[in-house]
């Protein structure tokens, strides 16, 4: 997801999405990135505080360079490149096409200014409805969907860049009204048994999905049962409080290292005001809601008040299993599997599929969506992957225990 | 493995065994260790190149203390530790137990001395013989088998370890007559082909396992064919010469950049001399054999292979059912595999099962077994594991495909 | 200079400057910083891309928080803070007064905003106008003095930092018209004789210095002779042709790891286009002038050139008992000096002396003055100061002999 | 010193030594390397355990390469290398005469061993005793010279690099009987003040200097005192105990990051056990003698004490000018001067003074010798020099003040 342009991309183009129908989706998506934005003030649009962390203007930028390059590029007659350094500024990791901008530099680039590159959205878009209106056909159609879908990740990179962005400034500025940002946990919490047996995994409709969700295939699952509610804030103040974050025996020996160097004692973004404990939120810093989700949480953190608590993560084959039984809960949920390619994963051809598995080693899967995921960009077979230490996406935990 | 004691250890104590086969296998055991180390200077004992290789005197020392620490001490009656020191010494990751040396510390200890470390490990073995021949019990059995498990595994890296710093000297002295290094395969290649259904994984006699070995379990196999036999130098010769180390597309992202910041072009020990391949071996450095199979690479680069030739590497799973239909090669082979626990997976009790999953994150599974593995150490069932880029264990890679 | 606020201040005060004239020198000084930044948009206030680089919004802040905290806290009656975080946010190096925002994080806070800045900056210039021109007293005005010129040596860092954001920017922007940039030498090139004998070294008038320019104190000096005339970019460029990079012999130890570590072929903001050397100028990137002075250069690099033309760098000491004998280059130049305090000097008392000899240590001294140093600010015994490898400073290079 | 080999050599030849003595004196120093290593292990000798500490048996290949490389090779008829791979393998920064193992890498190397770095020592001692006896000539004799004293050098560094290795082992063993190495201040304390007036400073006679030394040149002193005696270890610990260590404003901005950063609270070597302070000598560990002269110091820390006094280090002129005055503690003294070429410095010409000015810049200049500084190799002009940081010479610090 996060820095990860294409990394999930083809589908099946069993059923061709209609025009009208991809102008409008096309239309809806670009507006939507700019409406993130709107509460931002310039100076927010710039700065990269981490590097998981990119500029809102980069996003910005990005998502529409990609649409210049795969589409309005080859596909737009006449059509003339709006600057020549925008390629080399908004190329992400297409390490095939050209040198790129330093991820890490990103944040030190004032230029573009916001304004420059709002210009060049709206050029990008103009052609581009020019050029769905015009000029549509069917070898680039598959290419525009997925150029939508890239841009919706990259929404729910805004939102959450913009999060880290405004929650570490030592003000901690409101980003704007945004009340339903925590996920009361009102659900009944119960565990559910799942039989073992062969289960089918991966994605099976006509609708769009990305290429690391197929091929659908079987896997055989042992009995367990897992719990319908997320790991709210009051059970996490219970870890706090029993000393989890200084058991030794609770951690992976890696995350143990990181609670160390880091001076982890708490989830991302809550903070310790004489006992008490708040925690920054969309709208501002306010104390901890106990009945909330714990949010912002890393793999390692997960992994270790699952052993607090003697249970453990489902796998994601358990979870795509029984997640039919559970609301989802607007969070990812880190999961005990590592990212791997599904058996008999094909990789796509072309330029866009350059790198469809080049980041498949050493991160993890987590499942479900979150509030930042734009509407219908999820489904119950959607594999979102980060490494085990981050925690600026809206993570948290669902627990699960073998039978 | 690697750094790594008792992390895998615990086991079914269905059937116990005999007091004086294990003391034989006690007394063969600690000899074997000081075997391996015969041929070398004092010198050799001390030095620790890199970080993941540990100076044998260490090796020598921290598989003593183990049986002090957890036999000794706690079984033989009116026993007395030898020095007040070797505990914070040879201690190595057993954080509950007390501080230990940094790990990047221990090449910067000449003290205690070899021979210090002969008197100790020669202190210690006579007063396990006394505390087998005369106080055994059903107690400290199974704590005797993991020591002396234990010890096998550090024999192993006795031998890896030793490789690494006569192979990175200048000089690159020989370390002994060793005619069987190589893995020549003389098998014919052929691709077998294994059907789709339900497996059985994991362990399942009453002899000895370690804990992440169980329990087992069933697991659906989707159908696909294994190569009979290891890639060949001759194949990575191809691989170099054809641009392979070069063309990002064949990598994870991670993997190139390792590839970039490390300058690799082929596996360790390989050195190029006015376009002649040699590398070094056990009995120095010599032309490469192109019918032995590849030994030394990283994760990434069996990866990165497997793409170039448009297959992939089998996972545990897939390895664990195939294997009856080839011979082990005396490599570890890379999976696709990352290392998790098996569904149902028990984290034993006590202080010695104190970080039995610590190190089940970002870390890949690897089948099979080494020349550097001791006697009946091994088994189908046994999973080593080490991180991606690692290369000094004796690793290759056999490939796969999806039918 | 650089970071370092009040590194340089106390003087003696002989001379009270009248009202009226500190009143104007403030309200001009205010203006100017203000003026300094006019041609930047907005995003250009926000970003630090190296350590050494602070965000122009930050100095904006910084210099503004100095009267706020030094004169209208303690001095204007009834004065209440403008925001109780800013103390925090633009403190500097003053650990005496509080903890502060950590170097490296000063690029990573978009808020305040350049506007909110602006209007705290408006707030504190009115009340200090308040503060001179209803409550001046003799106790607050060396205060209010070296507050003067503590904005006016960020006013040159301003200049310096703003070219280093806009030159390493892709785009390489232009800042505005500034076509006295570049120093064209025109002077004739001799090597001026000063005779051996006692020099008196340090400031001397009523006028306003610096701490470290005192006290005034006799130096011995062997002969030598001094060039009229800075090194030029012709001269540079056949030192780069003669190998003068490559050639270790040149260097110091820590200049050639410096070189090495960071691929260093020519100066800071020279760039080879198919054999043409251009360069970034305040103006925007053009062909070099051979006749300039060479400028955007290190110690490590001014020393190597000079060993090439079998010389050396004069000392501080030389240049200033040379000085008279030609014109100051609008460059600053360094020498061999170390700096480090003349003797008997003393360290201020109180809170703005803090850290009045902190800076003195590995540090290399520069005289003369640049063009981004504000009117008046410099003077024949001001020593400027830099680490040796820093090169975003109008740094240049005259050459010396001894005798 | 430490590291570098050959960089304070040259001299004025006004004088040559008569061959017997040169012979007596280079064997004598041969043999004296080889008695300080007497008291180690084998396993002493190959450690490093931090990059400015060298593994003894490097110092003793390393000085025998020397004579191998500068003499032997070009003089010795018929003379044949000893081995191929010693000139890289013992080369240390003569980098115009080939590629050198990384520093850092001289700790990784087992081989050659000890007792083959003892043969290739007697081999070449011997054939040196063959050139000097049967080819003396005028044109090596001074070469002859610098590698007797390069030796010598290194006969300090093997000194203070094994006190290092047995000091910060956790068994802290004793290296030999050393009764005389701690420096009981017994002169009466007092500031003796030296009149302002020109000096001669630098190497004045017919003996041997190291070209740093030269020229003798003038330098004019302001008047100032300075202390008969060494600071003791009981001023040292009323220091610490008034809160020295965490006092920031007695210390330069870096001093303080330094100390911050390695959480610095005392010398090196030194202990709190309970309140009470031991510190590790050559003997093995004892309680501070608070008579004796603080030793193992840092710059940072000697001038933060002379702030905390009031005082100041003396420059290295001073000391220079003052030295008649009061004995030699047996101590390095940090000076406040940096180490930089006097006026008309010359640089050797040939390979030999390949370097000569490489170490001039960030070093400062310490005044003295030390307890493990062979006799008769210091002299009043001599100077040494190491980083602000390094603490493993035997530091102290002498204290003075402006008059």
């Amino acid at each position: 997801m996060r820095t990860i342009d294409l990394k999930k991309k083809h589908h099946k183009f069993e059923k061709m999405i209609p025009k009208n129908k991809i102008l409008s989706l096309f239309k809806e998506t670009r507006s939507d990135s700019e409406h993130i934005c709107e509460p931002l003030q310039t100076e927010d649009y710039v700065v990269q505080p981490i590097v998981d962390v990119s500029p809102p203007k980069w996003h910005l930028g990005h998502t529409t360079w990609f649409f210049e390059e795969f589409l309005l590029d080859p596909y737009l007659p006449n059509y003339k490149r709006y600057h020549d350094s925008y390629a080399y500024v908004f190329n992400s990791y297409y390490e095939s096409i050209g040198k790129r901008v330093v991820r890490t530099d990103r944040g030190n680039l004032s230029r573009p200014s916001v304004r420059e590159i709002y210009e060049y959205r709206h050029h990008v878009t103009s052609n581009m409805i020019e050029l769905i209106e015009n000029h549509f056909n069917e070898e680039f159609a598959p290419i525009l969907e997925i150029g939508i879908h890239h841009e919706k990740q990259h929404q729910e990179l805004l939102l959450t860049d913009i999060k880290y962005i405004l929650g570490n400034n030592p003000l901690q500025p409101k980003y704007k009204d945004f009340s339903n940002e925590q996920l009361i946990e009102t659900e009944k919490k119960e565990f559910i048994k799942i039989e073992s047996g062969i289960y089918n995994i991966g994605h099976d409709s006509e609708e769009f999905c990305y290429d690391n969700e197929l091929p659908r295939h079987r896997v055989f699952l042992e009995p367990f049962s897992i719990c319908s509610t997320l790991v709210t804030n009051r059970e996490w103040i219970e870890f706090i409080n029993s000393g989890g974050y200084s058991e030794v025996m609770l951690w992976h020996t890696e995350g143990w290292d990181w609670v160390k160097k880091n001076s982890i004692t708490a989830p991302m973004y809550w903070h310790n005001n004489n006992g008490q404990w708040n925690n920054y939120l969309l709208e501002g810093n306010t104390t901890i809601n106990p009945d909330a989700a714990v949010t912002h949480i890393s793999y390692y953190e997960a992994f270790a008040f699952a052993q607090w608590k003697g249970m453990r993560l489902p796998t994601e084959f358990e979870w795509e299993a029984a997640q039919s039984h559970f609301n989802h809960g607007n969070r990812w949920e880190w999961t005990e599997s590592a990212y791997l390619p599904y058996p008999n994963y094909k990789k796509p051809d072309g330029a866009l599929g350059e790198y469809n598995g080049k980041f498949m080693v050493n991160q993890k899967v987590l499942r479900g969506s979150s509030i930042a995921t734009p509407a219908n960009h999820a489904r119950p077979t959607y594999r979102n992957f980060f490494h085990a230490p981050l925690r600026w996406q809206f993570t948290s935990l669902r627990l699960a225990k073998s039978l």
